[in-house]
This record gives structure tokens, C-alpha cells and sequence, in this order.
């Protein structure tokens, strides 16, 4: 996929999948976001990069979290945001996709966020992107949800920068969860020597071992001098459905608690990609207690945005336009 | 409350509710919707007070009226506007409040405009909100709508400057109504000295005599006199309940007639906070009428929501950012 | 109409219908949309021409595509937009229509965008809107449909500017097409010499031979030597309904296909409104094809909602506000 990602001259063009993109244009992801962080968090002023560009929010799968930051992101480059929720659209009328896509491509909007169910939705739509216009992924079935990674990434990366001598462990429902998947990726570029993931043997993926991970059934030894434990959001459909027993029996096994995190290193960092089920993954004393980063993620979620936005419309400074 | 509301020198930091706030400082929003009411309204330019500034409307009970009015208020002042349905949210994922409203903080938002069910939700999310971020109650539960009192107050003094000479009747579903609570306090505060309250026997709350007001079960006992009338939206759900025998009886006993009204003083203002239940609450012809000043109610709420936005970030004047 | 949709001195106020408009003004609507077109879509740029007014997007009908371009073309003119969904506003609290209207307008609006599922509304609206706000018909009912008519118009005349000599063929449901209706007031008004629409009996309205049109029941015949040919979309519901044996049997009489195009001139524009039903009104490859400026319609529909918002706030001219 790096041919459809990038420009012929290797600049970022739409944002699909960690997969297909080099480590140093994701490192500049991350330095981007670093100057965004600074200068619109600190000053909450507009930028003004993206000043006559038109946003589309073209959500397929309801969302307030990656909505909210994708559209506060544009906003903040002073693009203007047009949300769609589909729906209530006319797909619902018996339009194709692809023709849901060329209308609102010939409305001449410059770039699309988009979340659907369907893993390869966006990379759908980019293959059949005009000049002129790109395509962000903000999570496409189970397949990936590459902003989200990048942002776990940048909040790991600005405690530990010391990437290549970490001990990551992603727990929950691996089969299922497309941030997972992304987030694999983005370790191994990224050189972290040691990924462990846990899970309940049912919702483990079946190619899981050939991503470069260490398998676990046990959380307890998996956690064993871990740099970094990411827990994952479970559905609350599977709660009660026939791959698990139930949410007690998952607490008890594959919850974060404050004796199970203890057999991690002291720093640990905490992370959850929202939103969380407190008493099902993780312990609220955790949750809100000294080694989570889970606000710091929101926040950095943004700043991640602004970045690939701006360098997918090809402006990646934002000293380049004080206002 | 006033430690909550105001700001350690005394401004305005959320506005949650009448009780806790002072005349002076009330005062001080009525002066200012005053300016903003002049400025916007009839040049109809924006105001750059707010630019760079992010209002997140966070509404968990559907309203067009108020949602609208707070959402162009926040525009005329130059901010940034996100909607928030709640109904399709990450709360129906099984978050809970307090990590919806931190989520929504960690994305670097100014001000939150709140509407819930539940009285208390916007104190909540006050107590929990961190250094920087405003909360504005847009209606919590039976407890408190400020905007909507002070609005009816503006309105009234806008007419009928001597507020210290005025008796007004409030008529209809005291015990369910926010609104009614907020604009007794507030009539208190300013001095009105005689303030009226007629209901339905099973419509008024028992701590009402505590609150400053006379009781009347005899809408045209009450109505004798008065200045100022306000009529209080019957909810369509009560019509039938079990709390009341029918609408037409509602409207023999409690409805604003012609006859009626002509018992009150021969200007007496008519007010309503709509949405109207014409023939219920209203006879036709006086909603219409040359005393009714229910539209300009409605534009007043435009101005009064500028003035707690503009006063809550600290920017009151209109002419400190001319455009 | 006419007094209603113009203002004394003869320019537009409102844009209700095709009918009530004269065709000096409907070419000054071509004419601006072109300046729009050439301004806005090569240079991505906004138009300052409408800052600091407020447009209300108020939607009683679901609809994607007309709500977005309107939404983008105030956008591109740097008006504010406040989109209101009605299904989950205050008409479903028991306010009447006029009310909802009202209650908007006192909060002081420029423009008023309308879709309502009954005929006539937008007009009801224009008659009570108050000075200095106009009202823009985005569908009423079977009534009309004025800037869709305006953007086919105005899509065949950047490819045929001979009006005066072509054939046009409209297909489909003409009954319950307010599309149709305004499309034969436009060509009419241009002196396009011959309209021929083609319909299943059942789905001709009864008083269409008035409009100035020749009547087909046989597509062979009606598309012979055609300039354009329009197709009209075929809502669902229509499909299995009374009115129709079944959609195979629709597609086999009144579908587009290769064959069928062939009895047409050589490069006759193929068009439809959207959104399609592919292999119901027409052939995909069609869809598709060389002649299809289906595409080109979503842009033009930019073009003249930007034109006909300019003109009826009385700002025509895109170089007058150079950024």
C-alpha cells in the first residue's frame, strides 16, 4: 500500500494503515504533532494552514471521541468541517459507496476522514480519490485505526524515548480490535524489541504469531517487568456472547489490577484507548491513578490529527502560518 | 454555590445557577447583553471576543431553541462550535459521565454548554472541570435553567425598569419546571416585591412558600393587577398523566384568555418560554398580540448567552474587538 | 410568485420556485454561478462576500447531498451555518411550523435553506419571513425543487449554450417529481423548443400536458434524435408499490442502456440528480460513460446554491471581496 499512501516524491498523501509506510515519515508524524502540541495546547490559538480547506467527517460507525478530535483538529488548522453521519444519508437511499464517494468528491473538499464498518473502506475510497484529495482512515472494520496508533506511539515515546529497550503488553481482545492490529505495526518500525499480547485464546487472531508478538495466556507472567501495558476496550457485545464466559471471569483473568501491576516495572505506563469499562479491563483506582496516560492520550490524539492533516495537505509548519 | 460559580476575585467563571450569584454580578450580565445586544444585532457583525476559543455544546436531552441560541451566540463571538448529541455517544458505550466530560476536556476546549436530565449535572461537571474550562448550565434536570431566568429578567427590565415596584405571575408547572425555580430567585434578587405562583394543586412543589412567593390556585385571583405574566410550557407527556384531568380543563383553569389577561394591568407584559402549546397554555391571540413579547424573548436569549459566555472567558467588552 | 420572490426594485429575495421568475433574472443566476464556479473550484478559495450572516440549514426531510452543498456553498462564502435536523426539534413538541419559524428568526438570521415534505412550505415561510431574511427552497413536497432545476439548466448550458435548438427528454417518474416540475419551468423559460418526458401512465401527472411538453410512452421513440436526455431517480418505495409491476420490468421500458442511447445525437448528455439507482434508472456503464455529466451536476449544484445565496443577500460579485 506505500504507492497508494504516498506521493511520488515520498511526501504523505492519504493516512490508510501503519503497513506501507516508512519508520522516518512516521517519526515525522510525531515530530509534527510534537510542534502542534506545543503551539496549539499551550496558546490555543488557530493555525491558519488549512485556512479555504473543506474537511468531510463521513462517518459510517458512530463515534464522539475520534469525531470530536478529527473535527477539532481541523478546526484548529481553520479548515472548515462538513460531518456526515451516513445513516441518515443516502446510502440508505440504495447509492453505491463508490458513488456516495464521487459526490461529495465533486462538491471539490479537499480531504475525507472516514470510519465504517467494513475493514478496507478507506483504502476503497483512496484508490478512487481524485488528484487532489486524500483520505484519512479513522478505523475500518477490523483492520486498522492508524491515528490511534500514532498517538499511543507519541505518548509512549514522550516518557520513554528510549523506543528500543521497551517491554510492551497489549491485553483484550486482540481478534477483534483493529487498534491492536495497528499498534503492532507501529511498535515493530519503531524497533521495540519485546510486544507480548494477551488474550483469551478465543479472541486471539489465528496469524497473530507471524506479526512479530509473544503470545500469552497469562497476564500475570506476561506483565513481568513490562515498560508499558496497553489494555484494550472489550465490546460490549462480546460480554455475554459465546466466546466468553463473563465479564467477572474476564476481570479476574485479564483485568488491570493494582497487584498485577505491581509485577510490572515501577514507571509502568498505563494506557487505554478509550472508552473504558471500569471493573471489566482495568481497576478504577488504576485508571485514574499515577501511571495512566489515558487523558495524556486524548490530548495527544489531536495533536496527532492536526499533524497528519497537515501533512497530507501538504503543509506541515506551524510556524509557517502565524496569524 | 458561589465559591463554584465565581472566580477567586469575584468574576463569573460557570454559570450554573441564580442561587450563589450576587445582584451585582447579575447585574453586570444584564449591562453586558445589553451592549452585545446592540452590537450584534443590529449590524449583524461578528464579534472576534471568543476567536480561537472551542465551545463544546454537550446536550444529553435534545432542544432545538436552546441549542441554537448558544451555538450562534459562540459563533457571533468568533469561537469554534462543537455539537455534541449525547444520545449517540461513547455514553451509550457504557462510559461513565465523569470520564465523558474528562475525555472532552483533554481535548483543549474552553467552555462547555450543558443540557442533562439529571438536576446536578452541570454542578458535577463544574466541581470536576480543571483550571481554564467554563461550564454553562443550559438546563439540569428539574433544578436550574440561569440563561433562561436571566433572559425573562432582561426582557423585563428592558420594559419595565422600576423592577423594585412589579408583581409578576408565574402560572403553570412549577413543580416540574427549571425554568420557574430560576426566575423566582431571580426576581428575588432584584427586588421584585410581589412575585405570584399559580398551579395545578399537584403541579407545585412542596418547599414552594420557602421560596418567596404567594400561591394562588385562582389563575384570575392572581392575575389581578399584575405587570408582568409568564406562562410556563405545559409538557405535552403531563397532558394526560395522571397529574391533571385533561388539557381543556388545563386551559379553562390555567390558560392565558383575553378576559383574563384583561384583569392584569393595561400594559402587562406576556411572556412564555416556548415551545408553545397554543389553546393549551396560550389563547392564539394573545401569543400574537401587541402585549406578547415571547419572539423577543427568544432574541434577548441570544444576547444573554453572548454576555455568560463573553463574561465566563473573560472578555465582556464589545468594543475591545472590533472587527 | 413573483411579488414574493423579488424585492421592489426587481432583484431576488427569496428563490422559491422556477415559476413567479423572470428569465433575465434566472441568467444572472447562470452568470453569477459561472463567476462562482471559475473563483471558488480552481483556487480553493473563500469569499468573503457573505461574512457575518447566518445561515439556518433547516431540514424536515433527510437529504446528504442537498443539505452539504448548501452547507459548503454559505461555508465557501464565509457566512456562519447552523444545521437543524428537524425530526428531533421542537415540532415534535407540539409547536406549529410558524412557530419553529418565528422562534428562528428572532434569533436574528439572514437566511433561511428549506426542505419540507409538503408542498408549498418554503412559500409559507417566504410569506412570513421578515424583512431582511430570505427563505431558499431546498424541496417542497412535489412542488418544486428551483436550484436543482438551475443546475441542470445551468450544466447544459456550459455544454450546449444552443438552448433555443435542443431536444430534451426527461424520464421517469414525472408525478411525484418536483425536480421534473422545476426542470420544464426552467428549459421553458429558456426556449429549449422541445421537452419530451416519458413516464409509466401511472406516474404522469395529470395536468402535465399544460406544461408545455410532448408526452411518450415509448423511450425508443422519445430519445431519437435527443440533445439530453434526464433521468429521474425512482424513489424505493415506488418500486413494489401499486404503480409499478416491478423494477426489472421498469428498467427493461424506461431504463438507460447502451442500445437506447444510441437512437440519441451523438454526444447527448446523459443526467440524473442522484442518487442513482444503478440498473433501475440506468446502466451502469452509462452511469459512467463519456456522456454522463452526472458528476459535473454535483459541482455546478455548488456553483449556483453559492449564486443564488449571494444574490438574494445582495452580493453578487466575487471580485468585490477579495480575500
Amino acid at each position: 500500500m506505500a504507492e497508494l499512501q504516498l506521493r511520488p516524491d515520498g511526501r504523505l498523501r492519504h493516512f490508510l494503515s501503519i503497513e506501507g509506510l516508512n519508520q522516518p515519515l512516521l517519526s515525522e508524524v510525531l515530530d509534527t504533532a510534537e510542534s502542534f502540541r506545543k503551539a496549539a495546547f499551550q496558546q490555543v490559538r488557530k493555525l491558519p494552514l488549512l485556512r479555504g480547506k473543506t474537511v468531510i467527517n463521513l462517518f459510517f460507525e458512530p463515534s464522539t471521541r475520534t469525531r470530536t478530535t478529527f473535527e477539532l483538529a481541523a478546526r484548529r488548522l481553520s479548515a472548515d468541517v462538513v460531518n456526515i453521519d451516513v445513516a441518515a444519508s443516502s446510502t440508505t437511499k440504495g447509492e453505491t459507496l463508490l458513488d456516495t464517494l464521487r459526490t461529495l468528491e465533486a462538491m471539490h473538499c479537499d480531504l475525507f476522514v472516514v470510519r465504517h464498518g467494513l475493514s478496507g473502506a478507506a483504502h476503497f475510497f483512496a484508490q478512487h480519490a481524485p488528484e487532489g484529495v486524500s483520505v484519512l482512515n479513522a478505523g475500518d472494520g477490523r483492520h486498522s485505526h492508524p491515528t490511534q496508533a500514532m498517538l499511543d506511539l507519541f505518548t509512549i515515546r514522550r516518557h520513554r524515548p528510549d523506543l528500543d529497550r521497551l517491554k510492551v503488553v497489549i491485553v483484550g481482545d486482540i481478534l477483534h480490535s483493529r487498534v491492536a492490529r495497528s499498534q503492532i505495526h507501529a511498535l515493530n518500525l519503531f524497533g521495540v524489541p519485546e510486544i507480548r499480547v494477551v488474550a483469551p485464546a478465543t479472541l486471539l487472531p489465528v496469524d497473530v504469531e507471524t506479526m512479530g508478538v509473544h503470545i500469552y495466556n497469562d497476564f500475570d507472567a506476561a506483565i513481568d517487568g513490562a515498560d508499558v501495558v496497553i489494555m484494550l476496550r472489550l465490546q460490549r457485545e462480546r460480554m455475554h456472547g459465546p466466546l466468553l464466559s463473563s465479564k467477572d471471569e474476564y476481570f479476574r483473568r485479564f483485568g488491570l489490577t493494582e497487584k498485577r501491576l505491581a509485577r510490572a516495572r515501577p514507571n509502568c505506563l498505563v494506557m487505554h484507548p478509550g472508552p473504558m469499562n471500569r471493573g471489566v479491563e482495568i481497576e478504577s483506582s488504576i485508571a485514574d491513578g499515577a501511571q495512566s496516560v489515558i487523558l495524556e492520550q486524548v490530548s495527544n490524539g489531536l495533536a496527532i490529527r492536526m499533524a497528519v492533516m497537515a501533512m497530507a495537505l501538504g503543509s506541515r509548519d506551524p510556524g509557517e502560518g502565524k496569524a
